[in-house]
């Protein structure tokens, strides 16, 4: 267990670590830059990440895995109307415009060796999570009647996140938001559509 | 233009490569690796490709895009009713459950450099056939009243391609396939519930 104050300079490391990356590429970036950004020492780093900078990298990397969640919220966890569902919507694309062609999170996958057990891991749980927040509000508008109870909630929430995630791809790949915004309009269009169709 | 002979010889170096870069991958593969595997000389291979292992790279890459959609034939270009749909759904996830967490494409495209105007252009042109062709599945579910007239079949298009895309990406960072299949059956069961509800 870190003391209060070990964990918050980890933190400030794993910080400094992101931008260091978003700055200059995770290839690029190394421990001696960091430790400059963050003014820690090099005993310091080591203590924190024994395995140097793979380890410090995964860290980072669990960071941006975070963020990709926290940059979607309060929406995402509150998806019980239609309206709320269209503020996530927005949050998603507002999050993916910013962000543009360079993805932090691609980037230290890529870096870390996207088959590598560690990577794998990290993508699964990240895909996880928010498959199970877009579950949790898909329930919610089966439970009021304003989708299709008939379809399953958790295979309905996987077929969204892939969609998300093919838009993002795309938007990494040519530059374009379009698919990305075409999937989620679409794909709530077509998910309240049902409910209606229930409804009559 | 190339002889008959000279477009056979360019097309076996091509096809030699891409086997090549199957085998090894594209930053190991060498223009002589390809030479042996083909038989052909340097002087030939320099013949077609001028720019060397570059501009051989690319032409890999547009091949090994034709395939992407030619793998999803017959079904592809004759979306007509949702047998078709279905069928067409099977092949594509046949394609990827053999392709596994290895996709040619993308190891290709992330040699080039994603974001290389070349590398944007292919995959800009790939994306836009492959939504060409299912916007016209689209329509045509759509005259015949399968599908909702209402819906816009160049974004209902767009967001299939982004689902696709996602669960293939999916699929390469965590070797398994349901996000895919997820959301495929997805899309088409909503797309399918949207014209039923019309109907009524």
């Amino acid at each position: 267990m870190l003391t209060a104050k070990g964990a918050a300079t980890r933190r400030r490391i794993i910080d400094g670590a992101a931008a260091e990356i978003r700055d200059k590429g995770a290839a690029t970036a190394t421990l001696d830059d960091v430790r400059a950004r963050t003014s820690t020492s090099k005993s310091q780093i080591f203590h924190y990440f024994p395995g140097g900078k793979e380890e410090l990298l995964l860290a980072v990397a669990a960071r941006e895995a975070e963020r990709v969640l926290e940059d979607q919220q309060p929406h995402l966890d509150d998806l019980t109307t239609w309206q709320a569902w269209r503020d996530w919507r927005d949050a998603v694309i507002r999050r993916y415009e910013q962000q543009g062609v360079n993805c932090p999170l691609g980037v230290l996958i890529t870096e870390l060796g996207r088959s590598t057990p560690a990577a794998q891991a990290l993508t699964t749980q990240l895909i996880e999570q928010w498959q199970a927040a877009l579950r949790a509000g898909i329930l919610r508008m089966q439970e009021t009647g304003e989708a299709d109870r008939r379809l399953d909630a958790d295979r309905t929430a996987a077929a969204l996140v892939a969609a998300v995630q093919g838009g993002v791809v795309i938007l990494m790949s040519t530059g374009a938001i379009g698919h990305l915004e075409a999937a989620l309009d679409t794909f709530l269009t077509l998910l309240r559509a049902s409910g209606r169709a229930r409804a009559r």
